[in-house]
């Protein structure tokens, strides 16, 4: 009978995802919730036994978690390891959760402290342990969208470096707290010829500052203003333009040796893999299983799953 | 006896302020109302015959109204005038309000179309000539701060060019929407200091494109996440960092032969002055009634009021 050795949980701000894993490493059964840490009511272990029994998974089954629950928000705080930083550096960094009635352990976030500010991540990091399963020592630039997108560099089997944009985030307070918003149609679907337009804007300007960015958004309004935009079309052109300008900012002046890596396929990510290549840069698509495949690869490295 | 021989009224978004001018150009009184387009309950020609009372106009006063009572949304349509513009252009520009029981004026607008899109300015055109009335065919940067800051370069007695930044509204939308503001203190001092840091950090990351804004932005959360920046100052650096690249692009990679001419000195503008000569760029104040004074060149020019 094929037994479950490890529970694996990828705990974020709004949901989690928990993965019952066999001797081989492979996902046995999953399931999931919409208890995030800002939506938790009970305690951490309570819902974590809730979820084993729910896996089939033992008594003894070891847990490994990733994600903001290791935040000093979350159930206890796993801080984070400045990059470089390898598979083994992030194993250094677990920590045990207390009053668990398992043995259980949670990854650690990373930082970067190679800019003006600092700069974080908590759950990517398992991510892209995943992804290196898969590419070894390669080199690669790895974009993985959200509301705040993270540009990660990993070469020799290390995570470099990397940098977050909150362009997600900002396009949301943009378009719903600004005079660019009200001149936008509720729920406009994708239009892909505006999310170009945006783009090649964003292009346009490579060679000025950041500051450019605040002139060009007001465009989105101008645009409108003398009928060459419609409203139907403004939230694409608007996310083109700042999809547009992050990433080439990411890319920096010299494009990158290997494809970049996208780590999303659906939606968001499609978005940005139209918008790099636009800007003359090709993509990739990171399998959909590499968070697990991190979880898998922390365990064992942690001994925590003997496989 | 000193007769009032025009009315003028800037007249915006959500306030007004109307002036009685003598035959000499000077104001002889003037009054306000929180009463902007947004904000008008009744007929415009009615609460402009309360504000003629309330001046001591006579009912052959003609009134001169400049501002976004003439966009779409206001009391007549004055279309907006490509730059370059000269007074004599904007003149011709000029529309009659109709159904007044007065002569009344309203000055257009002004429109740049050499970005990727179009720019636009309502208002400020006015406080433009009023300036030009001092420094004549010189050639000047000037910058505008406001909602949306306006940088517009003169010369040869023209408005060359401008450029709007939303920043103020951006910085207002992300400050209350975003991550970023549930780690400020509501209502924080302006912190000199903490201002100056962000304006160096922007300065620091002048030679990245548009899209480094939207990284430097997620600083100012990760800056607080480290204990490198307390509630209480994290305003005050995004203010900075945000005027600091607009101020960088506005100025170009070449900074200008003349102090750049800042329009408006409490607040908003000691902030931008400030920034600026950070930047390395001098600055001088306008007067405080260029737009008065621009309202009566563009009366005498009009033949409005003979003087």
């Amino acid at each position: 009978m094929r037994e479950t050795v490890l529970v694996g949980v990828d705990w974020g701000t709004t949901n989690l995802r928990a993965y019952a894993f066999g001797a081989d490493g492979s996902v046995r059964t999953k399931t999931h919730r919409p208890t995030g840490i800002t939506r938790m009511s009970g305690p951490y272990g309570d819902l974590l036994e809730e979820l084993c029994r729910e896996l089939g998974a033992g008594a003894d089954t070891p847990a490994l978690l990733c994600g903001m629950v290791g935040s000093r928000q979350g159930w206890i705080e796993a801080r984070y390891i400045t990059t470089p930083c390898t598979l083994d550096g992030l194993v250094e960094g677990l920590v045990s959760a207390p009053h668990a009635p398992r043995h259980v352990l949670v990854v650690p976030g990373l930082d970067s402290q190679s800019g003006s500010a600092p700069d974080v991540m908590r759950g990517e990091e398992t991510q892209l342990l995943g992804l290196m399963e898969s590419i070894g020592a390669g080199e690669r630039l790895v974009c993985m969208p959200g509301t705040h997108c993270k540009w990660v560099q990993l070469a020799g089997g290390r995570i470099l470096d990397f940098r977050s944009y909150m362009t997600g985030e900002a396009f949301a307070a943009l378009k719903d707290h600004t005079i660019l918003g009200r001149q936008m149609s509720e729920g406009a679907a994708h239009d892909a010829a505006a999310f170009a337009r945006g783009v090649a804007m964003a292009q346009e300007a490579r060679g000025r500052g950041p500051g450019a960015l605040l002139n060009l958004l007001f465009g989105v309004r101008t645009l409108g203003l003398f009928d060459r935009l419609g409203p139907e079309a403004a939230p694409s052109l608007m996310s083109g333009l700042m999809i547009g300008a992050e990433i080439a900012d990411a890319l920096g002046p010299q494009p990158p040796a290997e494809p970049v890596v996208i780590v999303g396929s659906a939606g968001l990510g499609a978005r940005y893999r139209y918008a790099a290549e636009a800007l003359g840069v090709p993509t990739v698509v990171a399998d959909e299983d590499i968070a697990t495949r991190g979880l898998w690869a922390i365990a064992r490295a942690a001994g925590l799953a003997s496989g």
